[in-house]
């Protein structure tokens, strides 16, 4: 099954596609939507929500898995995030498809092993898990991909059944 | 002109419809939104979405005016309202129409005229100018009409102006 990893941000949000097929993952894409700080936030929300409407249409996954964070640095970046993930979510409801939530540790347990791991050996495990010739990058598109393999892991079989897929 | 006042959140969204002519404002409508906090998260976003897209329908505002929020109690909440203020924002973006933000200072401000006044001050204050029969109820939906009478003050020659309103 084809799985679409996000991860939210409102500057920034990561993007990673991958097929999983009996336990055997490779990425079709990954990469990052960016809205400049430049625009006004309804009109940087308005190209979020586009730009995951065009990854959803481009990609036709069957499943989206999200970050989940529950701290931040200040309420202020938790706003904004929030806003961000609001869109992103939105669009990925009205796709109809089903959603899934990860924490941080969740992805580190899935692809390192350990919960508490270090940010640079799940991007390792990453290029590892999906034979890439090199970290992926940039690090939001990286983030995005081990989220969609944690996704995989943990809801793999029951999104194949879902969907009928052997 | 007409103002579409918006007091966020996730489980209940004030709204307040107020028509402002040569500085006399009345109400046209107000009440909230409501989602049951039984429904999944993303549910719920695309029935605010969807709440807001009718309320921009039925009432053709020619501005939309937020509140916007910097204080919450903690992380959780503000992205839980975060999320819901992404797809209103996203929402008014999508309809074209010019979109303001007030803090509730600016609001207590513009109603009772002392920016530290209690909310329900402020209350009967928009129950005053607007020439209610009594306090406007829930207290989301006075806090909304709050907001479009703080953005009829402040930006209403202007939104006169931008639509050639005499």
């Amino acid at each position: 099954m084809r799985i679409l990893g996000i991860d939210p941000g409102l500057a920034t949000v990561g993007y990673g596609v991958i097929d999983s097929v009996r336990g055997r993952m490779k990425a079709v894409d990954y990469g990052v939507i960016e809205t400049p700080a430049g625009l006004t936030l309804p009109v940087r929300l308005e190209e979020i929500y586009q730009g995951m409407k065009e990854l959803l249409a481009a990609f036709s996954p069957h499943a989206v898995a999200f970050e989940e964070l529950f701290f931040y640095n200040n309420v202020t970046t938790a706003i904004a995030v929030g806003q961000a993930r609001g869109v992103l979510l939105l669009a990925a409801q009205e796709a109809g498809l089903p959603l899934y939530e990860f924490t941080p540790m969740q992805v580190k347990q899935a692809t390192v092993g350990y919960g508490h791991s270090e940010k640079r050996q799940v991007q390792k495990m990453v290029q590892i898990l999906l034979n890439l010739p090199g970290l992926p990058k940039p690090d939001d598109a990286a983030d995005a991909l081990g989220i969609a393999i944690t996704c995989a892991g943990a809801m793999g079989p029951m999104i194949d059944e879902q969907y009928g897929i052997r």
